[in-house]
């Protein structure tokens, strides 16, 4: 017998025959003799809807109020699904994030959990009761709720997981784990069985969706073993994946990880734009001048590049695409106290990155995308690496044909 | 400087722009100096879309579940009405049930107020803050969200106004008050300035879907000055009701009635539907074997007459039109043990009652009522009284016809 927490998104709960499908899934884990905490989000489009309503009644909202309005989505599907878990016959209650509680710091709207009372929870386990669980959600010092931003609920589960001391985190989503790379780009993509921690981390900031990037953060700090998996599969059927697991991928601490692969996944986004000043004068400070002012605005910069010809030196960075356009208006605005002789910009690019914890042991990984890159003609423009990652900025329209390269000569096909 | 209940009902607050509108009403009465707390209902519709959520999930829900669905009604209003006052520059929070807290009873589904917290509220009074507290909801001692019943908003504002001593509760709904009867049958009705708690309380129970009867009766053990008005009024036009107080009509105690009227108001229902059981073996413990089983069915029986004629009686009485089936099944059942010549009944009837606290200190008011329906040749078939009311069960062909004459008689088409 293990404590497991399950935990369903929007789409898995979009209306009452989903949200019946889940409860099928649930008494699955129940009748195999588990202590099971079900994690829920709100019914698919439910906080669009609500966020759209504290919109249109004012644009700067008061976060406490928008928490009260916005909360409510989460805590119709815990109510629902408990009682299609007792229409089934199953014990179970659904818990808000006041009743159990889940204490969040005061930051409403993005509020990160402080504690959990997991007490309550373990008493009924004692008594054979299935814990549903509002996601998203929590108590601030104000004694008022407080959401944790979009996605909270992946971040609900896993300090759920934490603070019960499960054996896994299920996160069920409409995919059944995560893969290589974006399957829609390259079809010979594959799902990976197990993923260490710090790879998923550099796979979910650098734009794969299937788990928030806060989660993950907190999974690795706790060791939570978080298992990604379909909630579209059938959850009547035998779970039938290698040495009789179930489908799905397997985040876990690389010590886990027997056979270690030197790169695990490529990831890409498009979501970032490339900002070059040219010839800009070089003295102390210039730097500063320059991110300083993007730096107050929140504009958040990621990739840089310096290259010095003389006492002139080229800068090119790169910005959220969103940020693009403000970011190039205050670039403009600095050329009277910064120099330079040009600044151009592209949001036609792509940031493609090759992630694996075997790059730590392992040299030449580097040279070897670049080497394939150059032998497709696919111009680099950006390179920034980590222990773990390397990532290089292209122009957008070589994304596939980078990606799939790259997918290839790492081997990311075969199994 | 007074303290001011304003209660909004669904569609007072159906969408954005008439939540917007609410808080117009608000700020009046912050702008005059008063001390107000808002209790609101869900928005138009979002009720029943979550009743039915429940309903659809399973027919037999758990009510603990159900109050914890169908409270997000509330509660998303709550928080949209404070952000749409914080947008007029008004200092204002919302509260949920369980924060101020209202507690109540287990009851879940149909929960009564069993106590109010209003320190914290009396404090943000202080400071100037409007309280826009959630109608519908409270704590239950299970440390989880009650309903308090179909309409429970108009009893959460009357519960709020006596825990805070509210000088008034004013209920804002879609008609600009309490009439001496349906305007649609007679048109020479008129609102009534003001009307007795133990007239309202007829009114209400007899047909009157103005306001909730439980929330007359808690305003009558209160003494709640309660004030029905329209929300669809211009919130920003001087008031302009005689003595320059507002339009609608006051519910109040019978000493602040100067000039009390003979008979305040018709009402009817065509809710209920007449059984005649005709020659029933007349002997001790007959009538106990006929309604023991509906009592025992929950069925509600109204009116009653028995009238005996030599060693048998005939005995007519009504029943809500919804279990008239039911009732006639359940009297078919028991003709075994209780011998009749025969069972008729017929849902095409109508009550008509005539109410006024006025009938206390004046006799004659029935007879004048008897007198003027035969004058028209209205047959009537059941009469019941009390007090300060007469009714009568009559042909439903005829319910216009008779609200008419009694409308006229009694005078109330004068003021």
């Amino acid at each position: 017998m293990a404590r497991l927490v399950m935990k369903f998104g929007g789409t898995s709960v979009a209306d009452i025959d989903r949200i019946r499908n889940v409860a099928r899934h649930v008494k699955r884990e129940v009748d195999a003799g588990n202590d099971v905490a079900v994690v829920v989000s709100a019914m698919a489009g439910r906080t669009n809807e609500l966020v759209a309503f504290c919109r249109s009644t004012s644009i700067l909202h008061d976060a406490r109020e928008y928490d009260t309005v916005v909360s409510a989505g989460e805590q119709i599907t815990a109510g629902l699904l408990a009682i299609a878990l007792q229409n089934m016959g199953i014990n179970a209650r659904s818990w808000l994030g006041w009743q159990i509680p889940i204490h969040t710091d005061a930051a409403h709207g993005v509020a990160r959990i402080t504690d959990i009372r997991a007490d309550m929870l373990l008493e009924r386990f004692g008594q054979g009761q299935v814990a549903v669980i509002a996601g998203f959600q929590g108590l601030a010092p104000d004694n008022r709720v407080a959401t944790l931003g979009r996605g909270g609920s992946d971040t609900s589960a896993v300090a759920i997981a934490a603070a019960i001391s499960a054996e896994r985190c299920d996160i069920y989503t409409d995919v059944d784990g995560v893969y290589t790379t974006d399957p829609r780009i390259v079809p010979t993509a594959r799902r990976l069985d197990k993923v260490a921690f710090e790879e998923m981390l550099e796979l979910a900031s650098l734009g794969s969706k299937v788990l928030q990037v806060r989660s993950v953060e907190l999974a690795m700090v706790h060791g939570v073993r978080t298992f990604v998996r379909s909630s579209f599969d059938d959850p009547d059927a035998p779970q039938t994946g290698a040495r009789n697991t179930p489908i799905g991928t397997l985040i876990c601490d690389e010590d886990e990880i027997v056979e270690k692969q030197l790169v695990t996944g490529i990831a890409y986004t498009k979501d970032e734009a490339k900002i070059t000043l040219r010839r800009v004068e070089d003295k102390p400070g210039v730097a500063a001048a320059i991110f300083g002012p993007l730096a107050e605005a929140g504009i958040n910069v990621d990739m840089i590049s310096q290259s010095k010809s003389g006492r002139a030196t080229d800068m090119t960075f790169t910005v959220p695409t969103s940020d693009y356009d403000r970011s190039m208006a205050l670039i403009e605005s600095i050329r009277g106290t910064v120099p330079m002789e040009s600044v151009s910009g592209s949001s036609e690019v792509a940031k493609i990155s090759v992630v694996g914890i075997g790059m730590r042991s392992h040299a030449g990984v580097a040279a070897q995308a670049f080497k394939a890159l150059a032998s497709r003609g696919i111009n680099i423009q950006l390179i920034t690496t980590s222990e773990i990652k390397i990532s290089v900025l292209i122009d957008a329209a070589y994304t596939e044909l980078a990606m799939r390269t790259l997918h290839s000569i790492y081997e990311l096909d075969k199994t």
